[in-house]
């Protein structure tokens, strides 16, 4: 039998999905689950998206443009013009969900065995773009301590060599929930032009920010033009996790022609996607206030709810919704896989995420978890008051 | 500025939209353009998927499973199971189109710097997602006087190195229309048996035989179902090339359980795609016969038609809706863009694509040209008429 690729054997299993089997029985013996693990919202897409399929008039499935539709990017760039004003769509290359962004940027500035620095924890799936790229992560680590903020500059500096090639930063952060400041911003800013890197962030939760703070994009800050390369999706902003839709956007036209090579041999992103993409940018104000309002709700009473578990350390995410607490308990993975496997409130449970995966350092985030607040409120109430009692239950 | 990756400098721009601006021009002088340099068929998707996605009643356009829905897998292993009949719809991977297949399939079996044999000329995007995975193509020449038929044994065998991984190829092929014989698919197995190495075919045209020929896929050879990898996608046969459906298909274990690793790592295919194909495996079998009866008049009409020009050259197709025509000129890309640039009869003129995209080894295949058949029959009469008076023009 033919091998396969060492690459192939180093692809992690995603973090989440480990837990899936123990799921599925769990809920083939008939308990119910709260699923705190994961990142797919309740949120309703806006009806304008939903419409545009429903009212297409296709007769021809066609491919689009290797870079997206030209009305859509069009329609983009204006969006992004609140950001920096002098982006245009010729900035901007519409993919195949964030995912692709991402694999599109890593063929672009990095060979195989480059380096890229990220502060952990980090969305597990960079571990999965990086193997598949050849490129190597260099973990920075970020503390519950410090809120999940920015590591020191100089932290940064110590992990530089000749072959790193980039920064990739998530803002807000998952798992973090962590919002960068201006300051962090303007740091990251000047380490990338002192040692002529990029920056590349990973900004798909850039309209989750809580308690009146701001995001602040990279593409905002003035010098780093050359530098910077934002990952971009619908998934979340619009709730379209399953459209596929995403873009990298960039002004080094060195980055975005040498981009487009790569999405030029995919030939196209989605079609259908890119319709209802495009009609989302339609999507009222009022849909982002109300759901920015309900994820606010939903956090403050997540946190609150957490912070009355004995020795459970919760960080107070900024931004997305997602946040990272530390229980009780040696070993999260141990933990979670018993919530499914032998516990049970009222023949009901929650699966949570183990940190774990989300670090790249062995060892790291090892009694933490990942905790989604994609639930609606009586709900996510409910899973906390199980989540306390499960680990009363399993620390006696 | 950063520098973009060794990588992103080898990526081959598309050999069909190297002449896009010149196309650009002719039309904005008002010059009408015979697209013959294109894979976009014309012919209008089924309605049953159509239908599927304008009743779609989605409220929360969430991720899929990472392999596809399994509905869709499930219809879709009965649609295998008439290739061979113990495929399951756990052997099959639902991608983002047959190029995310691939490059799955190279992720899966390759590391850097590995060797896949491929014979030339082939499909230019395998380019692409080879230097994308740091894979390395080694062609082995196909020729027109062969109408394309399988390299001998010996050739292939000349080439294998312990880096080479896989043979991959494409039946029918894309550029070439070429269908492998039963005897050529046996030997092709015979030597991956032989030397332990995977054989992907990409089998996204194998509905288009013509002249009663079948097709023979590898999936129904026995003995190597360790070895065989099948790419597919919905785009050519049912015209829905901007679905962005494809496929993953092996009994392979090891294979669809690392494939699945890279499947989670960018969440799932896209919601609505797959909808309309699931969809699209309800089509009528009189569609097929229609499209098919279609596509043999358009082979018929063109390969007489070019054989009437002197000098031309030209393989007869059994498969796909390609052909490549050997020209009477020294240098094929610069007798298109010439077409496009200077030429015009009745103030029209032809689009083709030159056929050193589609070969590895620099220099082959200098004055050939690929023509797909996609357009109906008295444009493609008008186009091969456009063509020969050019060929007269540039000669004289």
């Amino acid at each position: 039998m033919p091998h396969i690729s060492n690459k192939g054997k180093l692809m992690p299993e995603s973090p989440i999905r480990k837990l899936v089997p123990y799921a599925d029985l769990a809920q083939e013996k008939g308990k119910k689950i709260y699923y705190l693990n994961i990142g797919q919202p309740d949120i309703k897409t806006p009806e304008v998206a939903l419409n545009a399929i429903k009212n297409n008039n296709i007769s021809v499935l066609s491919y689009s443009h290797s870079a997206g539709f030209e009305t859509y990017r069009k329609k983009l760039a204006t969006y992004y013009q609140n950001i920096s004003p002098s982006i245009t769509h010729n900035d901007i290359i519409v993919t195949t969900g964030g995912s692709e962004a991402l694999l599109f940027a890593m063929g672009t500035i990095a060979d195989a065995g480059d380096e890229i620095i990220i502060p952990e924890p980090f969305y597990a799936n960079y571990n999965g773009f990086a193997i598949a790229s050849g490129v190597q992560v260099v973990p920075v680590i970020s503390t519950i301590e410090n809120n999940f903020g920015l590591p020191p500059v100089s932290e940064f500096e110590k992990l530089i060599t000749p072959k790193t090639k980039a920064i990739l930063i998530c803002n807000p952060g998952n798992p973090t929930g962590y919002l960068y400041s201006k300051e962090e911003i303007d740091q990251l800013a000047a380490i990338v032009k002192r040692h002529n890197l990029f920056l590349i962030a990973d900004e798909v939760y850039r309209e989750f920010a809580y308690d009146g703070l701001v995001h602040h994009s990279i593409l905002s800050v003035e010098g780093i033009e050359e530098n910077a390369i934002v990952i971009d999706s619908v998934s979340k902003r619009y709730s379209m996790c399953g459209a596929r839709i995403g873009c990298l956007v960039s002004k080094n036209k060195e980055v975005m022609s040498t981009a487009m090579k790569f999405a030029q041999a995919r030939l196209s992103p989605p079609t259908f996607a890119q319709i209802a993409s495009e009609a989302a940018l339609e999507t009222p104000q009022s849909y982002f206030d109300d759901v920015i309002s309900e994820y606010k709700d939903r956090r403050d009473l997540l946190v609150s709810e957490l912070r009355k578990i004995p020795n459970v350390k919760v960080a107070n995410p900024g931004g997305a919704f997602y946040c990272i607490a530390e229980l009780p308990v040696a070993d999260a993975d141990v933990f979670a896989q018993w919530l499914l496997e032998e516990f049970q409130f009222e023949n009901e449970t929650v699966m949570i995420a183990p940190a774990g995966g989300f670090y790249s350092t062995p060892g790291a985030g090892k009694n933490q978890v990942r905790i989604a607040y994609v639930l609606k409120k009586e709900d996510l109430k409910k899973a906390v008051h199980i989540l306390k009692t499960a680990l009363e239950q399993y620390n006696s």
